[in-house]
């Protein structure tokens, strides 16, 4: 197998963008990543997305977002793993190059979520649940996460102040990303006095969702090595799953898909944990971020707010998260989410990540979550 | 790029199936392909679905489908191309094995479209149109194939009856496929007396919809080649896309798509279009089938019906299509359909096409199209 790079990344700001459709915010991600990577064309567009054929009558987006940046005729297909399809588009892109049936891939994440009525995309989400199992008994996602939250504070004993340093990291790094959706600073105060959504889950805890859009270029590692461009190296990838419904699980505390697809990634690379510099992971709810840490190796099992109490999650800590506002100030475009942690996390590397850089950072980790930890995609890329 | 073969199939019968789930479908495809195959587990599952968030509620299929068929924490995704999803995961597995990230690869297409009403459907179908250009403007996807055929008829100076030997091919093939949705012949008086639906396309050019899953099992050619099994080895695959709408085309009756991928697998193999001893092609309208075999150098341009009058489109025929009832008469449950036409191939190159085999078939030909001719795959397969 050949070695993979990225050598052009591209986004646009998570917000409500009624001025723009859902194709003209993936072209601009789009076009901005090939305008970084000096390419004019790619073989393959890979589109990640979850909801468009409901949110925006929309589906087929391959050859619709393909024909829309003027590659008309380039191979062109749609991922879908819920919110993990970000990620499964860069991860298609890393295997199509690898394989050699194709020289220059651009992966692309997409969604357009604030067309439609809040009630309308929160049963669009639960699509991404069993919809015998669990969507269908009217169970939603910030609900089955409370459930997940409830049990792990009751298992651990930690109080809901323990969650608050998540929340206030994300938005302090937030501040310093022009492409997050929120840009004010949060405190435990604030934290402590959040409207409550799912008890115990408040809305500092939860993610919001948005309009957005992410992109990459992926060409063969000895194809760009001596262009002279700041070419940063995929040296992990690799994807776990875990049942849909989260009572099928023997532990639900546990999220054996990270486990199993960081493993995987790290023995790829050759690494460990102590090795990562900065670990864009998936903080839905804050205790996603929590379950993360401790599946990767960061925090033992019960032990991942601690980490976070400690300040070792700020872009300063021993494994900064977040490092532009995560899902949680950044926003939650749902399918374009994988593609902006695998941009923030070239962009740390590339030393692009003006506020909140981690100094001198080399290696750098993003990992996806599709449903309740049910599809996770894990990518490790280092400095050349 | 290692070379890649196909291992295992698995079908179900095409059907309004009101005592099988979603997953059932799938699943039951699924594991018939792994029985076939002989091996217990494997380490990625692609599955192709176009409308399931919609028509079932249900998304995130990768993890859904792989819990269900007891490959719990292997890695899954979904592909979406519209009515090319089920060969975008075929060729998906194919380019994961050949890239050596993975060893064993199970690709399923499936699609329970009979849950829903049929206007419901209808609309669902058209997200494979361009949104703002054709199907808020009211086109649905027969409107949008009768718009090209009545410009064919037009151009061509073809009569309706030109047209009737695809569908009398198609239903007399399907008589012989237990897995068809329909089993009974029809004749050229039949086919002038069908009902219109959109003129000039009547309800003997259009394919039905149904309920219907089919799944291959792949592996890297040389893990096989010694196992005494009867493998079949894909020797081309290839994908292309087009405008999603029709009107952005200088030419509406040429398969840019079709022409682009099937001459990119022709050169893969190394053969032409005379080599090629059957060919499954996406017949689902009449037109289609005749735009098929002419981008793809079975007859000129204008010529298509011609090959079918002369007879040469049965199993007896130059060019055999639609050999087990194709899209027209086994059915197009959309999703899957592009994984039936590969099992079809590899059936009809093992010699297990009872009823219709194609004598002496060393060479065969799957093409699936996505959209109005947007998004076409192409695969090309040969016995070893």
């Amino acid at each position: 197998m050949r070695e993979v790079a990225v050598i052009g990344i591209g986004q646009v700001k998570v917000d409500e963008s009624w001025d723009k459709s859902l194709r003209e915010l993936a072209g601009d991600a789009a076009l901005s990543a090939l305008l970084d990577s000096g390419l004019q064309r790619v073989d393959t567009v890979y589109v990640g997305n979850m909801m468009s054929g409901s949110a925006n009558h929309q589906q087929h987006l391959g050859a619709y977002i393909a024909d829309w940046i003027g590659m008309r005729h380039a191979e062109a297909i749609r991922l879908e793993a819920a919110c993990s399809s970000g990620s499964a588009s860069f991860r298609t892109a890393v295997m199509a190059v690898a394989s050699g049936q194709v020289q220059t891939a651009l992966a692309v994440g997409v969604e357009k979520m604030t067309d439609s009525p809040g009630d309308e995309i929160t049963a669009q989400l639960a699509t991404a649940a069993d919809a015998d199992w669990e969507a269908d008994q009217g169970l939603s996602f910030v609900a089955l996460n409370a459930l997940i939250m409830r049990r792990y504070m009751y298992e651990y004993g930690w109080g809901k102040e323990a969650f608050a340093p998540f929340a206030v990291n994300a938005h302090a790094n937030a501040v310093h990303n022009p492409f997050a959706r929120f840009h004010e600073p949060t405190s435990i105060e604030k934290y402590l006095k959040a409207g409550m959504i799912a008890d115990p889950i408040n809305l500092m805890d939860a993610s919001a969702i948005g309009d957005g859009a992410a992109a990459a270029v992926v060409v063969p590692l000895d194809l760009v090595k001596s262009a002279g461009r700041r070419v940063i190296r995929v040296i992990g990838s690799a994807a776990a799953t875990d049942t849909i419904a989260i009572d099928h699980r023997k532990d639900p505390l546990w999220l054996k898909a990270a486990y199993e697809s960081g493993k995987q990634a790290y023995s790829q690379a050759g690494i460990t944990p102590a090795d990562i510099d900065l670990f864009e992971l998936h903080d839905a709810f804050s205790i996603m971020a929590t379950l993360s840490l401790e599946a990767n190796g960061f925090a033992e099992r019960g032990k991942g707010p601690q980490l976070a109490l400690d300040g070792e999650i700020t872009p300063t800590g021993k494994i900064p998260i977040a490092t532009r506002g995560g899902l949680k100030a950044r926003g939650h475009p749902v399918g374009a989410t994988g593609m902006y942690q695998i941009v923030e996390v070239v962009q740390q590397l590339r030393g692009e990540a003006a506020g909140t850089q981690v100094e001198g950072a080399r290696i750098g980790m993003s990992q996806n979550i599709g449903g309740s930890g049910s599809n996770i995609i894990t990518h490790i890329f280092q400095t050349v």
